[in-house]
């Protein structure tokens, strides 16, 4: 790799736990950084120590990594000097090779949020940022509400990034803090802070994706001039988020004119990693993936039937802008298509089954999907029973249990306090080894709440299952879907349940029938063979 | 409103359709272009007539709006004529005043993918144009793979594009089909097309999200002079998604240069009506709508505890880049409730419910309301569970008649014949004027297939309603959603019902319950309710 070094610092455990409904643990917080490092970042900012308890313990930790480790706290406060603020202190302590301050640049915001006098504010960004030089810190200075500060008072707001460029500050970071700003503008306005005597080789960027334009505000800062980008992995942030790394770093790395212009230090090799590093921050946020997520979501290189697909299978570039598997990503091509059996062995594969070219059982199995899916089936993200259709299809099958029938029942009614209660029971009744066993269950949980006839079904299904039972006892439903879809000529309903189990699988199975209850039964007969079959069963 | 006039085309029913998992019925898309032309976008693309049954049924029901409904289809193919191509002949039987016809405009793409010569092709383009012209239609060019197609061969491209032009195409419209080039590119090739000779005023731009710059690539154009934007709502599309007009549009009206720069045809009034709109279609598609999108999420304007949010409390401009009241959405501070009054008189007026401003009774109905969203409610689309959720509030609300309680069973088993069948059987018991009436009834269709509990309760519940029962002769349940969301501290299923009758009239309502039989038979409560409030009792 050649071309001018960008550096890329990521705020994911800092701005990144500004979003609605997320706060890292400090192992959540060693985990993400671990999987950071390994992608190849230059800055990985860990939290404001000081600030919570969770950020100190953190950074207390002293974390091994090869970027440069940063900590985030503010400018020190007017009326004490920088070895005396507290804040900044703590800040200190953590010990950090790089420290980044925010510091206002609005002339507003220093009137009304902080109310010092505009000379006050200055003093206090340049004092703060030579007391980190002093100590031997790289200094970063965090310009907060710098485009609108700019817009408002450009003569002010270009006053405080000089005085923390000029006080030694080894980045200056150009904030779009309310998100508001377009490309077009932070390219102009980053322009003219490079005129104004700042280098771009000392100038971040750091937008939040409040129009949609994080991404691209970060590009047109680039092509301004400015040569570190601050963001965050999915783009977690307050709000809507903060510029996306996972987008970001393939289109530095893959796209033009980026690609052959700039060194990113991240390798093509890390980068086909991308996906997984993705993927982990969602299972550690107990997060849905984003499916149509850019380079990395499961629908990004998705090709429903008909031209595009078909001219896909000609040559992929006729329809994908990258190569999936640069990022660690895979094409899909719906099964149902004529020319599907690469993709079919593929997906096979990847369930552990590995099928020869030419079997006549793929051509079986892709009319048996094309079938199901006329049904109401939808496979696009049911992988398990997909699997377990396979399987059946080649003859790897087993039968772990029959079911002989069952019976649910749901009851309204008052009880003898007067008050209207709901419940469910069913009976299940299976052969297992030889055996016929009969089960019944009521759907009560611990608070005494009804929890309705599919998680009685579920219950009473894996309550004696004989040899089995004990291997079901660590599964869970945790999703539950359903619609109204057309099955041939008539609608029916499409259950689709996700499972989860001690051992960190997830797995999702789909049912359909015109009866809601039995459509979720088949998807819970699923789910229960496919953790059978998982658990060394056959 | 003044300045310069750009169009908004939607294409969410023709390119959104191609999002993975998304398949619109007949009613949907009616739905969903009401909901667009309540927005007063210019051109509502309603699929390609011809190219399934429900594009084509879709078509044929010539739905009334005010926008410019059009039709999409390919130019003809070579070796025949426009007038005798049957693919053209189904889009331009749809007798839409507007059709957009896709065609090739990389020479790599023709040899590849079409097999045929690069004069054939801009041949094809320019009589399939110039037919449309000739029997009266608006017509617009869709240039596919224009920017891909302009790096490879520019001439070749500009070639086709021209014949479009030069054949009488209204708009030329330049697609990023792979989505993979970046907006400083869309603007310079923009800038080459409106030198090479076709004015700005007859360019569309159609972008995709592959590198999250779909948005930014579509103001870059408009930027360069293009002056028709197509995009969807909620950025629905194959892959990534298309440019997401949910963003763009608030962009375009709220932020500059654009705002005082261009009229959209959009009023500032339609606009506060576009975080319902966003919601509608993600109830449609039973999705869990994104809480981090730009303008319309339910985080866009949430704001954590601590510095941003108290500075929020002394001007809401520190922190937040649009006053969120203008796109219908609302400021989420923790520990602090914004009212949303007028918002509320509103939505009650839409009911036929005018409520005085000041009248205690709106404080009464937002609290419940927001403790009901709490319980796992939603009203963004259950207009009918809202209304009666607010009629009992007013003191509006008749008892029509009360359910004393039911039951209901669904049993699996084999038959006399040995095959596994399955039955639901409901029993409910309501008093009517003072009569207690009991009734069964079991779920088997005309076809003898078992429609499952739900169908069975509505069944039984509707049977005997005394003098009520004639009235619902006429109401069906069309379609029935649910999810697991959260409810306070634990999970419980969500059920939207839809029902229509025979005057035309289709209602949403809505139940929760961890029982997801209770919640239905909720939903079906108030969908019965609300059809006898509108058929005049009280």
């Amino acid at each position: 790799m050649s071309g001018e070094r960008l550096y890329i610092y990521d705020t994911t455990l800092r701005d990144g736990q500004q979003t609605q409904g997320v706060q890292f643990s400090t192992a959540e917080k060693a985990q993400i950084a671990a999987t950071l490092d390994a992608l190849g970042v230059d800055y990985i900012e860990g939290g404001w120590p000081g600030a919570n308890p969770t950020d100190s313990e953190f950074f207390e930790a002293k974390p091994q990594l090869k970027a440069r480790f940063t900590a985030f706290g503010m400018t020190k406060r007017a009326g004490r000097s920088a070895e005396n603020d507290d804040v900044l202190a703590a800040v200190m302590n953590a010990g950090t090779e790089a420290v980044c301050l925010v510091g206002k640049t609005h002339d507003f915001h220093v009137e009304t949020a902080l109310g010092i006098s505009l000379v006050e504010n200055t003093e206090n960004i340049a004092r703060s940022v030579e007391y980190l030089v002093a100590q031997g810190r790289e200094a970063l200075f965090d310009a907060e509400h710098f485009f609108d500060g700019y817009k408002a008072n450009p003569g002010y707001a270009l006053e405080t990034v000089k005085a923390a460029y000029e006080a030694g500050a080894r980045w200056v970071v150009l904030c779009d803090t309310n998100g508001g700003t377009l490309p077009g503008e932070i390219g102009e306005i980053t322009r003219a802070v490079i005129a104004a005597g700042i280098p771009g080789s000392h100038l971040g960027i750091h937008t939040h994706n409040d129009t949609e334009s994080a991404v691209a505000g970060s590009l047109a800062a680039v092509d301004a001039g400015a040569r570190q980008i601050q963001g965050t992995l999915n783009g977690l942030g307050e709000r809507c988020g903060n510029a996306n790394l996972t987008t970001l770093i393939p289109t530095l790395l893959l796209k033009e004119p980026y690609a052959s212009r700039y060194d990113t230090g991240i390798s093509r090799d890390a980068l086909t990693g991308l996906v997984r590093a993705s993927r982990q921050l969602d299972d550690i946020l107990n997060r849905v993936p984003f499916r149509q997520a850019p380079y990395v979501g499961a629908s990004a290189f998705a090709h429903k039937a008909g031209l595009h697909a078909s001219a896909i299978l000609k040559d992929p570039s006729t329809y994908e802008h990258i190569d999936p598997g640069l990022v660690g990503n895979e094409r899909i091509i719906p099964m149902s298509n004529q020319a599907g059996q690469s993709n079919l062995r593929r997906r096979l594969a990847e369930a552990g089954l590995q099928v020869d070219k030419g079997d006549p059982a793929l051509a079986r199995i892709l009319e048996t999907v094309k079938q199901r899916e006329a049904e109401g089936y939808t496979y696009d993200s049911a992988q398990a029973s997909f699997e377990l259709l396979a399987r059946s299809e080649l003859g790897l099958s087993p039968t772990f249990f029959e079911v002989k029938r069952y019976k649910v029942t749901v009851e309204r009614r008052k009880n003898k306090y007067d008050k209207m209660i709901s419940l469910s029971e069913a009976v299940v009744v299976v052969k297992v080894d030889g055996e016929k066993k009969l089960s019944v269950s009521e759907s009560l949980d611990e608070t005494g709440s009804d929890r309705g006839p599919v998680n009685a079904l579920a219950k009473a299904l894996s309550k004696d299952l004989g040899r089995y039972s004990e291997q079901l006892s660590d599964m869970r439903l945790v999703d539950f879907k359903v619609r109204i879809t057309q099955g041939g000529t008539e609608a029916v309903t499409r259950v689709i349940i996700d499972s989860e189990d001690g051992q960190g699988r997830r797995w999702s199975t789909v049912g359909v029938s015109p009866n809601i209850v039995d459509a979720s039964f088949d998807a819970l007969l699923d789910a229960i063979n496919w953790k059978l079959l998982r658990e060394g069963n056959h």
